[in-house]
C-alpha cells in the first residue's frame, strides 16, 4: 500500500503518522520526491483501504495488492475447468449451453432442449425464477419451471443451467439443477451468494450491468470463500450510453479476466445485443477471442416466446451458428489457444 | 404504443399483423409517412413491448405509456407524505437522517444518536447487516446491531433507519425497525422487494448504482404492488467514467422524479461523493433543489470507524452543516416551494 | 414524427395544435390511446425533432425517420468499396493498417514500414500531428513527418494514413498523404469535417470516445453532405466506466453500422485497449465479427517509442498477429460473408 | 512515481531495470512488501507515464504527481478572479450570462439582451457559429452574428460571449467578442485551445462530455501554457445511461475542481438538463453547491427560436430565477463563503 502524504504536513504529523502504522506492524518506508512524499507500508493488510484515507496528514491511499486471493491466477496459475457431468468448462473444448430464456410449458421446452442438442449443446438453459424490471410480467413457473427443466436432463442426457433468485430457493435448487445462475441484478446480491458458496452445486456468476471487472471477481471470491470453487463467470454486456444495443458486449474482459483469474469466461451475446441479428455474429467474435463457451437462447417461436423472444435464435439459425463455430473453433484451434 | 413497420413490407403482410394485432384486441391506427409507415396500437399492452418486436414485418416498437402505475403522479397527484412516529417525509419540512455507516459498539453508537438529535436529525441510521463488496471486510452485527438501534430509539426517541439484505431478515426488521432499508445492490433484489412491500414498514429505496430513473420508479413500483404504499427514494449517485469522487450525484433526479411521482425523495452525500470534504455543499445543493430530506453519515472518529469513516462528517462538521441548512432552508422557502 | 400530448390538454388547445402544424404544411392524424392521445405528423421534417416540444400542449415527440441520409443504406444498399490505390476496403479482403503510433525519424520508420508490408499489411500509419491530452506532450513533426510518410510510399509502396487536427493543415494533407484521419476528439469539430469533405482524400473517421452510434454516422454526413462518399469509419473503444482497459471495443457497432450504412468500418484495437497483450486476441474478435480491416500499431522497441509504446505490438508479434488472421480469414470466408 | 514490479521477476532483471532508471537521473527507492515489490521513483518526469509500463519487468505504473501545473491550486493558492470589463468571475458576487442559444435577428436580440440585464444578468452569451449535430441543422449567422453581439454590447454595456469553432475565426473574435466559448465538443480540439491560448481574451472552457475532471484541467492547461491565464471553466452536463434529461449535471465537480485549481467554475443548467422545466431548480443547486457563476439561456419565444428552444426560459421565468437567486445568494453568503 502507497500512502501519499498532505503537502505541508510537519515533520511532527509525519512521525505521528509513521509510528501510527509501525505500532500496527505494519513496516513503513518513506520516499520523500520532489513535489509529494509517499510512504511505502508493507504487511497484510487488514482493513479496507479506504480507512488509511481517513488518519491525519494523509492525501491518499494506493492499493498495490490485488483484493482478491482465492479466484487469482497468481496462486492457482493452472487454469480451473468445471467438471458438469462429463461436459469440462474452461477446457479444450468450446462448451455451448443453449435453451429459451423462460422455461415455459413442457412439450415446448422439450422440443427445443432436443434440438440444440441436436446441433452440438452440451448444457441446457431455462428459467423458472426470472427477475423482472416490471412486476406485472411473467415472474417464472417456479418449481414446475425446475421439473420440467428435470425431464429435459432425464431424456436428453444434458444438464440444466437455471437461476436462482433468492437463498429460499436452495433445496429446490440442489434437487433439480446441475448449474445454478447468478443473474447480473443479483451480482451483488451477498446474502445469494453466500448461499451458493455452501450449496456445492457449479455456480454460472453473470457480471453485473455496470460492475468493473474486479468487482466480478470479488463476487465470485464471495463463493469461493465459501468453499465452493466451481465458479463460471459469464460476461453479458454492461450499461453504456449506446441505444442501438441492450446492452455493451465488453468482449475484452475475456482475455482480461483469463489474466487475472483461473476461473473459466463464456458470453451471453443474447443477453449482451439483446436483438437475434447480432448473436451469430457476436457469439463467433466471442470464440475468436478466447472464451471457453457461449449461453445462447434459442426459441422455435419467438414471438410466441413468454419472455425476451426477440433476442432469441430460431433453430435454423442457431444449427447455422453451430457450423460455423466448428468451422472458427478449428480455425482458431490451430492458431493455438487464444492465451492472455 | 407505436408500431414501426419495416421499409418494403407487402401490403399482405402488413394487413396480416394488423389482423394479428386486432384480434388480440388492439385498436390499430395506420399512419404512412414520407417514408416510414407506422400503427399506433391502442389498448391495455399486457406484454413487454419488446415482444411486439419479434412479429413479422414490425422494425420498432416505440411505448407511449409509462410502464409504472402506483407510483406515478397521474393517478396521484398530490404527493405522499410518509409518516414515522411523528416524522413527515414529503411534507414541509426538511427531513436529516443521520449516524454512523454501520452500528458498532453500544456506547458509541449512543453517543452519535445524542449527538445527531441535539443537532435536529429527526431519524437514526446505522447498518446492521452490511453489504460489503468484499468477504473480507466487517459484515455488520446482525440482531446484536438492531438491538444497540432500539436503544437508541428508546433512549433518544429517534425512529431508526437500517439496511435489510435478505428476505431472511423480515422478521428482525418487523420487531426492531422504523424505517427498512434496500440498498443500492439490491435495488433490483425483486425477491427483496416483494418481502418488503409485504412488511408494512415505510421502505427507503436507493437508486442503484447505475439504474435509470424509470428502473428505479418500476423497483418502488414492486414495492407498492405488493401493499406498501410507504416508500422514500433515495439518490446516492451513479457510476460514471469520473474518478474524483466515488460516483456522480444526480441531483437533477429530484425534480425529475417529483414529476413523475407522488414518493418523497432524499439524498445521500456521503455515499454519492465518497468524501467528507464534499458532503456539506452537496447537502446543501440537495436542499436547493428541492430534495425532502438528507441521509447523512456522522461518525465522531472517522479513523477508528469500522466502516466508510472516509465519508463521515465529525460532529462539529455535522453541528455545521444543521446550521448552514436552517437558514438555507428558509431562503428556498422564501421562494415557494421548489416545485418541478 | 409521434407528438405525444399533454394529459389534459383541451379539445380547443389539441385543435390549434393540430392547426399549427397543418400551417407548416404537415399531414396530422390523431390517435386517442387509454392514456395518451398522440399525434402522427407526416412530412419533411425540416426542424430539429426537439423544436417540437417546445410547442404548447406537446409533452413529447419521438421522431421516426433516421437523421442521416447520405450514408445511409436504405439510399444506397450496397456496401461501399473504398479504393485507395489498389487497396479496396471493404470488398472481400481484410485490410490491416499498420504502423506507428508517431513518425518518429526516418530510419525507424521506414524500418517498421518494410516490416508491416513483408507481412502483409497494406497501408501504412503513423501520426505527423499529435492530439496530445497534455500540452507537455510530444506534439508530432509536422510536415517533416509527413515527408517521411512520403518517402515511406514511394520506396514501399504502401498507400499512407495519417492524421489531420486542423483545418489549416488541408494543402499539406493533399500533397502528401492517401487516406485523411480524424481522431476520437475531432469526431464533432464539425469545421474539420467540412474541410476533410471538401479536400476529397478518402477519409478514415474514428468514433468519438462517448459517441453514439447515431453521432458517429451523423459526422460521416458531414463529410458526405460536401461531396466526399470516401469515408471509412474506425471504431476504437468507447470510454465506460471499466478501468482493466483504456476503453471497452464495442464490436457490436460492426454489424450494426453495417446494417444502418453503406460505409465499410474497421477496427482498431491498441486504441481500444491501450495495451499490446490485449491487441491479437481483439483483432481475431474483429474479424469474426465482420470488420473490413484492422489498425493496428507496431513498433520494435515499445520502451523507446514516443507516443503509446504501451500498445504497440513488436514486429515478431505483428507477424504471428497476420498469420493467425489468415487462418481465421478463411473460416470466416468459409462460413460466408459475416452480413447482418 | 511508483512503479510495480512483475511478480517473479529475477534479482538481475530487478538491477537492470533499477540501474536503467537511474541512468536517466532519477532517483530511485525499493520497497518489498509481502506480495509485490514496487519501486519509488522521484525526480522530475520528463514523459508520459505509460512509458514507464513499456520497461522489462514492470507490470504498473502509479503516477503521484498531478499532470498539471499552471491551473494547479498549489502553484497557486488564492482563487483567480477573471475581469470581463467591470466584472469579476470568481470574486464575491455570482456572475449570471444569459441570452440565446443561438443569435438570430437584430431586434429579437437586442430585446432579449435588455431583458437579461434588467433582471440583473451581466454579461450576454448568443452562438454566431453554431457546432450542430446535423449537417442539415441551422450553422448560426456567422459574422453577422458577431456584429449584432457588438451592437448589443454598444447599447447595453454588457459584455459578449460567443463560441468559437475553428482556429480561422481568431481575427473575428479578437474584434467583436469579450469571452470566447470553448464547446463542449471541442474540449479537446487541442489546435483550437492552443489558438485561444494565443488570442488573449478570456476564455469560457466547458467540460467535454464524457471527459474526466483531469483532462478538462488539462485542456484549461493548453490555454494557460501559451500565456492566457483568463480562463473559465464551466460544467455542463456529463453522458451518462439515464435518459431522462439530456445529459447528468455534476455539481460536486464543482468542489472538487476549487479544490484542485484556482480557476473560477460556472454552471450551464441549460445545456446540463436539456428542458426549461429543470433549470431554475438546477441553478438554485448550482449557487449552494458554491458556484461561481451561471451560463442560462433565455428566449422569449422558445417556440420559434432556431435553435435548442426547449431548453431556453422565457423571459418571466428567467426575472423569476433571478430573484429566487437573490434569496439564496444572501443565505449562502450568510453561512459563510461555501469553500472546499
Amino acid at each position: 500500500m502507497i500512502v501519499v502524504l498532505k503537502k505541508g504536513i510537519s515533520e511532527e504529523e509525519s512521525e505521528r503518522l509513521k509510528e501510527l502504522l509501525r505500532s500496527e506492524n505494519y513496516m513503513v518506508k518513506e520516499i520523500q520526491g520532489v513535489e509529494e512524499t509517499v510512504l511505502g507500508v508493507v504487511g497484510t493488510i487488514r482493513k479496507d483501504f479506504r480507512h488509511f484515507e481517513t488518519l491525519p496528514g494523509v492525501a491518499k491511499v494506493i492499493p498495490i495488492s490485488k483484493p482478491y486471493k482465492l479466484v487469482s491466477r497468481e496462486l492457482h496459475p493452472e487454469p480451473s475447468v468445471i467438471q458438469v457431468g462429463d461436459v469440462a468448462i474452461g477446457g479444450d473444448r468450446l462448451v455451448v449451453i443453449a435453451g429459451p430464456c423462460a422455461v415455459e410449458e413442457r412439450k415446448r421446452t422439450m422440443e427445443i432442449a432436443r434440438w440444440v442438442r441436436r446441433c452440438g449443446a452440451v448444457l441446457f438453459r431455462g428459467g423458472a425464477f426470472k427477475p423482472r424490471t416490471s412486476p406485472y410480467s411473467f415472474q417464472g413457473l417456479g418449481e414446475e419451471g425446475l421439473r420440467i427443466l428435470a425431464e429435459v436432463r432425464e431424456e436428453t442426457g444434458l444438464g440444466v443451467v437455471t437461476e436462482m433468485t433468492s437463498p429460499s430457493q436452495a433445496d429446490l435448487m440442489v434437487k433439480y439443477v446441475d448449474v445454478v445462475q447468478i443473474g447480473a441484478r443479483n451480482m451483488q446480491n451477498f446474502e445469494l451468494l453466500k448461499c451458493v458458496g455452501r450449496i456445492g452445486k457449479p455456480v454460472l456468476l453473470k457480471r453485473g450491468l455496470s460492475a468493473t471487472i474486479e468487482e466480478w471477481l470479488m463476487s465470485a471470491e464471495y463463493i469461493l470463500s465459501e468453499g465452493n470453487e466451481r465458479v463460471i463467470l459469464c460476461e453479458r454486456g454492461i450499461r453504456t450510453f449506446e441505444r442501438h444495443t441492450r446492452n455493451t458486449l465488453d468482449l475484452t474482459a475475456v482475455p482480461v479476466v483469463k489474466e487475472l483469474t483461473h476461473l473459466p469466461v463464456i458470453i451471453d451475446p443474447s443477453h449482451a445485443s439483446g436483438h437475434w441479428k447480432y448473436v451469430i455474429p457476436l457469439a463467433k467474435a466471442a470464440v475468436a477471442v478466447g472464451a471457453d463457451g457461449l449461453l445462447v437462447e434459442v426459441h422455435p417461436e419467438p414471438e410466441k416466446a413468454i419472455s425476451d423472444g426477440l433476442q432469441s435464435l430460431k433453430p435454423e439459425k442457431f444449427y447455422q451458428l453451430m457450423e460455423d463455430l466448428t468451422f472458427l473453433e478449428r480455425a482458431v484451434r490451430k492458431e493455438g489457444r487464444i492465451a492472455p
